[in-house]
């Protein structure tokens, strides 16, 4: 087993301690809470539509196991599934949510215990760290500049509101400024999604399907199209942005954004030192795709790999597992369906060289990531 | 070039007359605004957006032009890019906004107008007809017997809000039933988009590029996704759906929707004939995409291309330009870019049988279309 090739899961959630005691301690969206029933697992009610009031507590949002705080089980996860290395990173919807004059402490507590964590389990496990982001531009680029001394941290982990305002909004400039300088990776999650109006008086009887399956990966794209095309790496062209599921739907519909640009006669055309002209931002959105961006490959199929690989380039493409959400339903599985998609859609996508760069060897090289080698097979 | 094999567009528009008097007589969204400027174009008005009372009238909404309205300019469009035949279809908003009574008249009209201009050129122009979607569903299910006796209809285009409770409302099955008896294919087409606050507060320095590359997709892909939840083809499995711009997003993300479905314990889990478990509908997505749905081949990329036939097929993919919109900005321009973005990435993508497939073999065979053979080149 020694010659199989490391796999390395870019996307992986953990709840440390510090933010549970965090979402113990309050009472709005999000929080964590005790049903009344005994031996029932406390449920984490993370977005407004889990807040739902006509639900007996025990039904509300998704109970938190030990999956989601005990670094053991996802030890083990990693090992049943053969990864080699995990970047660990907070859930959603990490520290929006707090009073501005907050942030920085919180987010200097969960680093420090991801760090910790991480230096538990030396050449196993590394982090991306979060951001204060409801605290003002200069304590976040603190935090930022604080990141470098923390060993294990390889990025930081964010969401698509910015400041409050998306992240096409100026008042973002001197954190990407940060951002770049530092030479960290911004992993963008969604959280979010769409207003629910969008799913219909039928909303409920989908349940999570449509919010998951849709909001998330359209929320990431608006986000990523709305930064694109406000300049941000006109600005800032070393940002590194690795982009979850695949980049929402950006792979596919790339093309059509592109066309709507080079046809909005409200774009002025400029011209590049090829003497090509375009419209739109000076970097092209091929240019920022196949420079700026990474994606991983949590896109549940072989056509969705492709399309990642297409438009990215194959060293671009960094699998993931999404731990620990999407567990299997049938309690006796050893393995996860939805890990074993993701890894199958990886190996029927590409060739063994591909598959090998995508499964782990990307992440290693772009991450500089120290894995042991005798756990090179996990 | 008698050899070279037709080419056919399944995705054009068109504003009859009638249509243009409907619009003109109207002073809300959507409607027809005539500028004060002399010499300048009507104006188009037909989203809340466009109607921006901070804009002066000439610059409200897009100029309205004879590629709309005057089917020579259509057929000449065609002859520049070598178009054998085309299936012509009103535009969005189509007829969502009548009054109840108003809807049946309407349609009744605009289908004969249809029909009358594509009996002037026989083998070269075949419709999608309008349904009065604000009408009761008797009057539609009449209107929809009344498209048998129009040689040239080939099915309807319709939008997403169904009767306005979106398409998984069960009170259109009896339109579905009609739909399926009368093997009428169903367009279906975005036009609501996404609610403007999603695309931030500097959505309107990107102009129209946010709705109509991202909204429109999006909505196409949302009203897809909750209409093979609610069951309608669990329902109605002969039902043909075309849906524009390749899909919105389906393609991308079938992956993750299965998988959503497949981790979503709301669902009770069932056996097919196979004994294979899943949950969700009994007709799986993948059942659905290979029997029930055909994708054109509007989404500007090879890549976007590549995952359309992937997930339908080779044979279930129909070329389209979405003309008259998307026009050159250069004047000048005989081809349109638009056009050509999508024909190369048909050539690129698949081999020369596959290109001849999708750029017309398919539409030709799916809709039963006679071409005249000495225009088979155009």
């Amino acid at each position: 087993m020694a010659s199989e090739p490391p796999i390395i899961d870019i996307h992986t959630h953990v709840y440390p301690s510090s933010y549970i005691s965090l979402l113990r301690s309050r009472v709005t969206v999000p929080y964590l809470l005790n049903p009344s029933e005994k031996g029932a697992s406390p449920r984490l009610i993370i977005l407004p539509s889990d807040d739902d009031p006509s639900l007996l507590p025990g039904s509300r949002g998704r109970p938190i196991d030990p999956s989601y705080t005990d670094i053991g089980v996802k030890l083990k996860f990693m090992s049943d599934h053969r990864i080699t290395a995990s970047v660990i990173s907070l859930a959603n919807p990490w520290l929006d949510f707090l009073p501005p004059t907050e942030g920085l402490k919180w987010a200097h507590m969960i680093n420090d215990e991801l760090e910790s964590t991480c230096s538990r389990h030396q050449g196993k496990l590394w982090a991306f760290a979060t951001l204060p982001l409801s605290a003002s531009p200069s304590d976040i680029v603190t935090e930022i500049d604080r990141l470098r001394s923390l060993p294990h941290s390889r990025g930081i982990i964010m969401g698509t509101t910015g400041l409050s305002n998306g992240l096409d909004d100026p008042n973002l400039d001197s954190i990407w400024a940060a951002l770049e300088e530092s030479k960290l990776l911004v992993f963008l999650h969604p959280h979010y999604g769409l207003p629910a109006p969008l799913y219909g008086p039928r909303a409920s009887e989908y349940s999570h399907v449509l919010p998951l399956s849709l909001g998330f990966p359209m929320e990431t794209t608006i986000a990523f199209t709305r930064m694109w095309l406000s300049g941000v790496f006109d600005r800032y062209p070393e940002l590194k942005l690795l982009i979850a599921h695949s980049g929402g739907t950006i792979p596919f519909l790339a093309g059509r954004i592109d066309s709507c640009v080079q046809h909005e006669r409200h774009f002025p055309e400029h011209t590049d030192e090829n003497g090509i002209k375009s419209r739109g931002p000076k970097r092209s959105l091929d240019q920022v795709l196949s420079n700026n961006i990474w994606l991983d490959a949590v896109v549940y199929s072989e056509t969705g790999v492709k399309a990642a690989v297409e438009k990215v380039g194959q060293e671009r493409v960094l699998f993931g597992t999404d731990h620990p959400f999407f567990p299997p339903l049938d309690e006796g599985a050893e393995k996860w369906a939805s890990v074993e998609t993701n890894l199958n859609a990886v190996t029927s996508a590409q060739d063994k060289a591909g598959s090998r760069a995508i499964l782990g060897a990307n992440a290693i090289e772009l991450l500089g990531l120290e894995i042991n080698p005798r756990e090179g097979g996990g």
